[in-house]
Formats: C-alpha cells, structure tokens, sequence
C-alpha cells in the first residue's frame, strides 16, 4: 500500500467531483487564464515538501481578489466541493496537498505588499509574498519581521500564518504569532471578516486572530496579513561549536539560558545532519573530526558589536564547560552563509539521502537531553536511524528517521508504534507534537497523545462553525 | 435610573434563582465555611472598581479545589443558575459582576504558586495570586513575570489572563497573552480541561490557550496557569517630561520609536491625571507650572546601567525638540516608587474626584495625537470634560470622562452617543474599544462598533460551544 493511500484510508468523506458544470463556473468567474485541469498543473500542486506524499487536485484555481475567492468559496460550500488552499507548498505536514480532491485555491496572485507603515512599525501584505522578500523589503525601511522558516526563500508568508511557522531566529524573538495583529479571512460562506484590528493591545472579544493563526487552512482563507514588525538589527556573530557528546550539547543549550544569555539562533545538529547537507551541497567548509557527534549553532545580534563580543565570549565560556572541539567563529559574512547554508539544507540533505518520515517533536527547552536519549533508545527498540537536529533554543527538535536498511513491513507496521511511543513520551515530559510544522495529514493519527476527547470535540465544534459543510481543507489535523 | 438597572436593561434570561436545595448541595459539597450568603459577603462581591456598578449575587462560593470547582460547575449547567467567576474584584469592566444574580464563584483560595521551574524559565500557578506577589517571589528566584496592571498590589493573576492584562511594561515586554503557555480550565460541564503544552513553540491543534486568554471568564474557570518567564532585569532609570502641549507630548511618543528606541515605559498623563493624583495621595512632590499640559513618564530598563544612560539621554534629546518643561531625573529608588505610585494612583484619583466614566481606547501608536485631538473635539460638542491617560506607547489611552458639571440627562443620554462617535473614530483609525480592561458589562452597548454581525456570530457560537447553557458569566462581552 502506497504512503499516500495508507493515509487516505481514514479520509472517506464523499464530496462532489469537479464537473463540467463547475468548471464553466469558475472559467467565468476568473477567465480562462486563471483555470487549470492539465496534468502538469495538477501534478505540480499534488506535492508539497512532505515525505512522499502525492494527492491529485481536480483542478487548480489562481483567484486574483477577494472577491474572487469569496464566490469559490460560496460557491463550493453550496456545491459541497472540497477547497485545499495552496501557498508555495513549502509544508511539512501535508496541509496543501488535495486530500479528498476537489479545488486546490492557489494563493500565488496574492502577491503583493500592500502598505509598509513605517510610523507605526506594521506592514499589511497579502499571503503569497515570498517570506524573504517580505523580509528583504521591509529591511531596507529599517523595519525587521523576524520569522524565518529553513523555506523563507520560497514559502509563503501566508503559510507560514496558517502554520505558525518558527525558524532559528524564534528563539529570541518568538513565531510568527507573536507577529500577527490582524488577518483577512474569507469564510467557507463566502463572507469576508478581519479578525481583530491593527493594535499591540487588544481586549475586545475573543481571540479570533490566534484562532485563525496556525489553523493549517481549515478555518478560512486568508487574504490580508498585518504584522507588528520591530526596528532592524543591525549587527551579528555566529560560532559554530563541535561536541562529542550529543547529549551534552543538548545540555549546554540549557546552561547558556540559565546564565541570562539569549542568542538570537541557538541549532543544534547531529553530525549525520551536518555530514549529509556538506555532501549535499557539495563543500567540505567543515571540519569534522570522527569523534565529533553533534554541533550547535549559536548566533548573537543586536546593534552594539562591543557587547555581542562580550556576549559571545561569555557564551564561548558556558560551552567549554563540555567536552567540544575547536570553535569556529563566523566573522565574515560569507562565512555565515555557509553556516546558515548549511544549517537550511539539512532538511533537503536527508531528503535526497533516503525515504524518510520527519516529526517535529517541542518539549521544555531543560528537558532536550532527555528528549534526545529517548529517540535514541526508541529507535534502538523498533529498529530506526534518525537524523535529529533543530531549534534547540525552543526545545524544539526535528526527527528525521530514515528508511535505507529498514523492510517495507518494519517501515509501515514497526515505525508507527515508535513514532507513538516517541510521541507519548514528549507529551509526558510537559511537550507536544508539533512545535512548527503542524499536524496535517502525517500527524493526524497521532493527534490524540497530545488531545482527550474532550479536547477534540472543543476543536472540531469551532471547525463546524467556520465551516460547517466541511469543505475547506478536509481531512487535516483530525 | 440606575447605572445598573439601564444596564440590565438588555440582561433578560431568566436564570433559576437559588432555593435550599441549592444552598444545600453547595454546602454539602464544600463545607460550611466557604458558602456565604450573609449581607456582608454579598455585598462584598457586588461590586469591582468599574465605575459605580453594584450586582448583588445570591450566593458566594469559595471551592478550594478543581474538583470542586468542576462539581459547582456541572450543578448550574444542569440547573440552569448563573456563574460569574471572581478574582480580586478590581476588574474595570465589571467582568466580575453578578449581572443575573445566582453563584459568585470567589477563586481566593486558588491562591498558590505552584511549580517555579527554573530550568525551563516556567511558573505554574495557581489564578487566586496576586500578581506583584508572584512577582516578586519570581525576582527572588531571578526570573521575570513582565506584565504590571496598575492595580498588580492587590489583582490576581488570574484576573490578568481572562482580560489579557496590560500595564506600563506592555509597550516593551507585551502583554499577558504574551506570556500564557497552558491553561487549566473546568468548562462550564464540569469537565478538566489543559488548552495547549507547556512550551514555546506549539502548531498542534488550534490555540485554545489564546482563545482562553481575554475570554473574560465566559469560558470557562482557570484553575491553573502556565506563564513563560524571563531573566530578571536589574537597572532602570526613569525621566518625567513636562510638556506645554498634550498633542505634542503625543507626537514624541512615536518620535522616541522611530529613532528605534523602545522604552520599558512610556505613560502618558494629562495635566488634571498627575495634578488629582497628586492631591489624591497628598503630596507636592512635583513642580506643576501653570503652562504645562501633560507630561510622559518614561522609562528603560536593562542590565548595563552605562547603555542606560546613554539611551535616556537620547531620548532626552529626542523629547527637547518639542515645547518642554524641566526633565525630572529619577535616580534613587524612592522618587522613581513616588512617581510611580502617582502614575498608578490616577485611576483611584479620579474615582474620588466624581462620578466617571472611563473608555480604554487603543489605536495604532502614531494615531494617538489625532485621537487626543478627536476625544476633546467630541468632548466638546456633547459636553463632556475628559482626563486622560495611559500607555503611550502601545497607543493606549484611557478616557475618564467626569460627570463633575453634568446633568443627569446629559450623562445619561448624550455621553452614550459620544462615547459612540469616539469609539467609531477609534475604529476607522484602525484601533478598537478596548486595549486592556475588556468589554465586559460596560462596553457590551458598542460592540457592535468593533465587530459586525459576522464576527459577532462566530464568537456567539464559539461561546455556545463552551457554555451551551449560558450561565457562565451571562450578559458579558455581548
């Protein structure tokens, strides 16, 4: 049974499938241009970033205005077709890929930043502006938005909202939750809300815009995006720090916070990952000795260089504590991008090395060390390899577990139990099973070690009220 | 007319009063000791600091346990008697009031903290602690629980959460959603619910922790919180800028921010905020020439006292291209507590002074001169003298509106409809009607300016979701 119809197995809902009818709709409705059933199209929004999955769309529709997207969604709540909303396809957990068919809403015309507010540190943009772009923009106004996903030269920033996404530089200045003012939603009825206003204080009402913020696209679409944004950084230093010890790289993350330090990255990979993304882009810019077993990546910023020195001494102190090897200190800026090249590719590195399934486990930051001789042991137990690296800073830790040496019937009956087990051992410990990468569809099954059914019903009532014919991405998150 | 019954005027659900059989059950299930029904108990927690507000409850109940709390909870959605929780009464919305009588549901003896995890930077507490308590057994520790409500002497922590709390601090460190990880919380069947995990990072499920967060006790009862902490900061210095006119001092408030300064406080106060503190807490303290309109209260804090210098001295320069007075440095610890005590005394002062009304006005910080000029213009033309005050820098600015001259008739009937108009104009700058107390009672009327019969629906529905009954908190927020 292939991956993607091993997971279709629980998605039976029965909607209707595109006919010729709809398709005349939507033709008049955005023009011919903006219409495609071909195959090259269907193939290219059947995939995202995740696994091996592959769901093919019906057809892909490109609206261009609101309201556009407002009469596909009416239109498709009243005709009971399935809507799967579609940034860069960047994702990690399946949220944009056509699990039941129907329409893919491709958001790419969405591409705009709309109003820069430099007096009031905010920008309003819309969902399919490139995450480095945004960034790129709004730094030469000397305004900063920090989120950066391992994607943000591709991804959407209207991804990255509707999954909550993180990145390196969370650590210090949090995800992109902590960004978002205010959002325009198109309901699955076809009506148009925002979901607060564009304030840093709000205490009217509920909370609608953290509802929408990280809900992967199942409670509306997202048309416009305010963001608080802060006064640009101008300065920063990176070390690059071998241990041979995983573990007690894991431990010195903790002891750095402990003595009042908060650097603005704080990675940690282990040396599988740094090995395979060197190979993977081709440099042997690091060396590694064989008794090295992980590193962390500790990056420090602000705009006085004088004390980033001091900082990063002090930091260099903590390290030393455990048994490393030779500190690289980044100064140059090529130097850096190598070091955050590197750091990015991981995820691609293990891609292209093997069949591979990547959870995204978070616990409390101090609980890392135990985190990681868990997986360890857990792999040991039901017969996987893994290739851990991640945000080390937030306790958050990406398990790549790779198929190569593994039999079809170990991978699909064996993993999933260790994956459980994984699972509930990270809830245990006061954690979760997503920190950044949502639940989607690969981590639909184990939604129920981080929920009760108490729990899932609160969320599936708010679900049915958004949307109460089901239409809009069906079959993600439960 | 009463305040109270114009307000009850649209509370009409006919909730079962309390009979012996109630008071029975109650008693049964918590003793003797923490059931009242006495005048002196009733009246206690008849009122909050909202204004002139008195509802009187039918019974008080103090549970000292989550199961308690659960089986009071079942009891009244099974009997249909109304539920307002209560914190330490000192609510600005009148959240906390009894609007249809039945159980105050007092949290006082939830009073402990429960886990300080110093590892992970984490306090799990309990909601019955006042906030400057905890604060300070955190300072203790080292570690630092940012968000400083005026009144934080003597509210509870769990007050904080269910309005999503400000205070001075807020323009630097955010506010109280800012720091919530997890919540307990018993719904109004009675069942235990946590809303998230206790970590930084979370794209698991929808965020029912933010929906919590400000629902204003409507919910449901939080019985334990998990607030994110950070490193104690050690330094601060504070300056108070005297300046000719209010308008500007409004403009140097953004003038301050985009020279990339962000100050630990920046409090705004009209001339009559500082001059009735001052008399209300009966000291001269501070030199008040004639000519001055308004002054900023400005604060940095960090852990360099040197970098503080020089940062206040930056915005010293940047505040002496408007029309200023003399700059008070406060150096020593007693006249930054006295300047501070006088900053958090207007509130009280102004309650002393006459019959008021207060709005909690929030705008995109470089429209608080426009507002300032739009509240004395509305001010005006319906006859209303107004002081104001607040948090400059987060565009947050509270509106006392003094009856002191007024007519019954005018405060009755015209002041509603400016109050409207001012709200309105709050809303088309991109602001909203409450920045930090919340809507609770007395600004349910004009909900309808902040949100449409959309956005309305939706929340009505989540409400119903939680509470299906409707006897948690009745005749809040809408």
């Amino acid at each position: 049974m292939s991956r993607a119809a091993d997971i279709l197995q629980f998605c039976t809902m029965p909607f209707k499938r595109i006919e010729e009818g709809d398709i005349g709709y939507f033709r008049e409705l955005l023009g011919p241009t903006f219409i495609h059933t071909d195959r090259e199209n269907l193939e290219r929004c059947a995939s995202d970033h995740t696994e091996d999955l592959k769901f093919l769309p019906e057809v892909v529709l490109q609206p261009g205005s609101v309201a556009e997207v407002s009469a596909i969604m009416k239109y498709c709540s009243d005709n009971y077709i399935a809507v799967t909303p579609r940034g860069a396809g960047t994702g990690l957990s399946g949220g944009a890929l056509a699990a039941h068919g129907g329409v893919v809403l491709d958001t790419k015309r969405f591409n705009k930043i709309l109003n820069i507010d430099k007096r009031n540190f905010q920008v309003t943009t819309e969902p399919g502006v490139i995450t480095q772009v945004l960034q790129e923009t709004l730094k030469a106004e000397g305004l900063f938005y920090p989120p950066d996903p391992a994607s943000k030269g591709s991804c959407f920033i209207g991804g990255n909202v509707s999954e909550n996404s993180g990145g390196p530089r969370a650590v210090k200045y949090g995800v992109v939750k902590d960004y978002v003012l205010n959002l325009e939603v198109v309901l699955p009825s076809g009506d148009v809300i925002w979901t607060g206003a564009n304030v840093l204080k709000n205490a009217t009402g509920y909370n609608l815009t953290q509802l929408l913020v990280g809900s992967e696209g199942t409670l509306g679409i997202i048309t416009k995006i305010v963001l608080k944004l802060i006064p640009a950084v101008t300065q920063d230093l990176l070390i690059l720090v071998p241990f041979r010890s995983s573990v007690q790289a894991c431990e010195a993350v903790n002891a750095i916070f402990l003595e009042g330090y908060t650097p603005s990255a704080l990675e940690f990979m282990e040396r599988d990952a740094i090995e395979w993304s060197m190979k993977y882009v081709n440099t042997s810019a690091i060396d590694l000795p064989p008794d090295i077993a992980a590193h962390l990546l500790i990056e420090v910023d602000g705009n006085n260089k004088e004390e980033l020195y001091k900082e990063i001494e002090a930091i260099t102190e903590i390290v030393q504590r455990y048994d490393v090897g030779e500190i690289l200190f980044a100064d140059a800026h090529e130097q850096k991008q190598m070091l955050w090249t590197l750091r990015r590719k991981v995820g691609e590195a293990v891609k292209s090395n093997s069949v591979y399934k990547e959870e995204d486990t978070v616990v409390p930051r101090a609980e890392l060390p135990q985190l990681l001789t868990i997986i360890k042991e857990i792999g040991r137990e039901y017969g996987f390899h893994s290739v851990c690296y991640g945000h080390a800073g937030d306790g958050n830790l990406h398990v790549n577990i790779v198929k190569a040496g593994m039999t079809d019937e170990a991978w699909n009956t064996q993993l999933p139990k260790g994956i459980r087990k994984l699972f509930t051992e990270v809830v245990r410990m006061g954690g979760t099973i997503s920190g950044e990468h949502g639940i989607g569809l690969v981590q639909r099954p184990y939604i129920d070690i981080a929920f009760n059914d108490v729990q899932i019903s609160l969320m599936k009532q708010i679900k049915n009220i958004f949307d109460p014919t089901g239409i809009l991405n069906p079959g993600k998150i439960f």
